[in-house]
């Protein structure tokens, strides 16, 4: 599979993620709900159907794939583990946290709306993850989606993705050291970047090691992910991103760019996807697509 | 059971949860959580463990009680509810939504703290309240912890008290009439209420028709906790609540109290009562308990 070829298999799922999301978000109620109210409904749709990569879904059908587990339970897993990457962005956004204006070309969700609009949908996209995971459409054993449940909390709450923005916030007062941006890291993007890979083989039913063999390779690209957002942070434009940049070295944040410069971090974004990528060779040809999506999110330009 | 008698148990329960909230929140990772930054959760803490009466986690208890669940998941799923619930009084006291300085008699998180810390500290509380639940901690079987997922994110979210929440920061605009006024209130207090009473069922297992007549109680009680506190919000002095109070009136919200005075909702929270009550008199003595807190809440002085 080219690059190119790859790009094309990435632009389709994206396209698939949006719609089942964009079902997902309809305006019919289900078994327990009172009412969907039409404002709320709007600005949640506005906040997740933007266009996006879909990254963290097209990881999870492909790790899902990759060790044989269902197309349609991934999908939605992949949808509620998108809502939870939604509202973060949405929370993150606000004033009160990283007071940005534009995202992906479009005004922000408190810009578009209001703050209370923003607060409103972002609770409720993180709700309602849990909610599209534990449903009856999702086809899955409880077993497995009780282990979903948790490990998907785990990765997005304190100890991980909200605890990684709590450390980002105090990175502006404080900057960390080494260990302590990897650590930052490895919560605030990590974490669901890793939870996607391990949730395929949850999915799958896989064994514990084939589990392990994906958590890991979803650390290693979660490292190359954030990696390569700070050398764009450095590099790009702000045309090229459709919103700010340059805005970790004017908040005199710490990065590993920073710290070790771009010749170094290009050469260790090299090694990370040839370590991830490596991770799978026993899977074969298989692995091609996941292997490609590792060399992918080290090279990416936006 | 006189009524102090139920108080006393009421006080028995509170301090209970709190004693379970606090070990929860403790700064100990558990498997999968990377680091638990002792900023975020010294708010979260702050958040949760404020003296609270911790009505919903015992009514979780009371009704897994009387159909027989089991006491120590029946406290772990209430200690869950709870962080919901704490969540949402955090994130509805922001600036951009009901902008409140205090709360039982202290400064609310966003004061305390700063509006990041509030915003965060909430997505973790909601986050880790399906943490909770799944853990393996709750021994209660997977099938038992998806319906208690389901049903929680169903009672919280969109559908429920989030969308509640936009109804009412709507109704301070465009007043509704009174089904709108049920509805509204039905998603914002009623939703989580109910829920409270319906997993007691789901954690003991019970029929069909026990979940659904605890359903039901959980929806009587819950018209009559926002009845009355909407009667408070009229009779009871800002000393007496520890936080302001005729905001409602200051805003021009409706409630059926506006609608129908005094004495209406004084009578027909004797009769939501009494309803609730009869719902349950077929379980005879055993349901004693939940008998008073329906009296409990249609008589609370705040």
């Amino acid at each position: 599979m080219t690059t190119t070829a790859f790009e094309q298999h990435l632009t389709r799922s994206a396209k698939a993620t949006e719609a089942l999301l964009s079902a997902l978000l309809g305006d019919t109620c289900r078994p327990g709900e009172i009412a969907r109210p039409a404002p709320l409904l709007a600005a949640m749709r506005y906040g997740v159907l933007n266009g996006g990569k879909r990254l963290r879904p097209f990881l999870v059908q492909e790790s899902a794939a990759l060790l044989g587990g269902d197309p349609q339970a991934a999908a939605r897993v992949g949808a509620a583990l998108e809502c939870i990457h939604c509202y973060s962005l949405i929370h993150d956004d606000l004033p009160a946290m990283d007071d940005d204006d534009m995202r992906r070309g479009q005004p922000t969700l408190h810009k578009a709306f209001d703050e209370a609009a923003a607060i409103l949908a972002g609770d409720s996209l993180l709700t309602y993850a849990f909610d599209i995971i534990a449903a009856p459409e999702t086809r899955l054993a409880d077993a497995q989606k009780t282990e979903l449940v948790l490990a998907l909390a785990r990765a997005a709450g304190m100890g991980g993705m909200t605890g990684g923005q709590a450390l980002d916030l105090a990175a502006e007062t404080s900057v960390p050291d080494e260990a302590g941006i990897l650590k930052l890291q490895s919560m605030k993007t990590g974490a669901l970047l890793r939870f996607a890979c391990e949730a395929g083989a949850i999915i799958a039913g896989s064994s514990v090691e084939d589990r392990q063999r994906l958590r890991t390779f979803g650390q290693k690209i979660g490292l190359a992910f954030q990696l390569a957002d700070d050398l764009l942070d450095v590099k790009a434009d702000a045309e090229t991103m459709g919103k700010a940049t340059g805005k970790d070295a004017a908040r005199g944040k710490g990065t590993l760019v920073a710290l070790h410069g771009m010749a170094w971090a290009e050469a260790r974004l090299t090694a990370l996807a040839g370590e991830a990528a490596g991770l799978l060779d026993s899977f074969g040809t298989r692995a091609a697509t996941l292997q490609q999506a590792a060399h992918f999110i080290a090279n990416r330009r936006n």
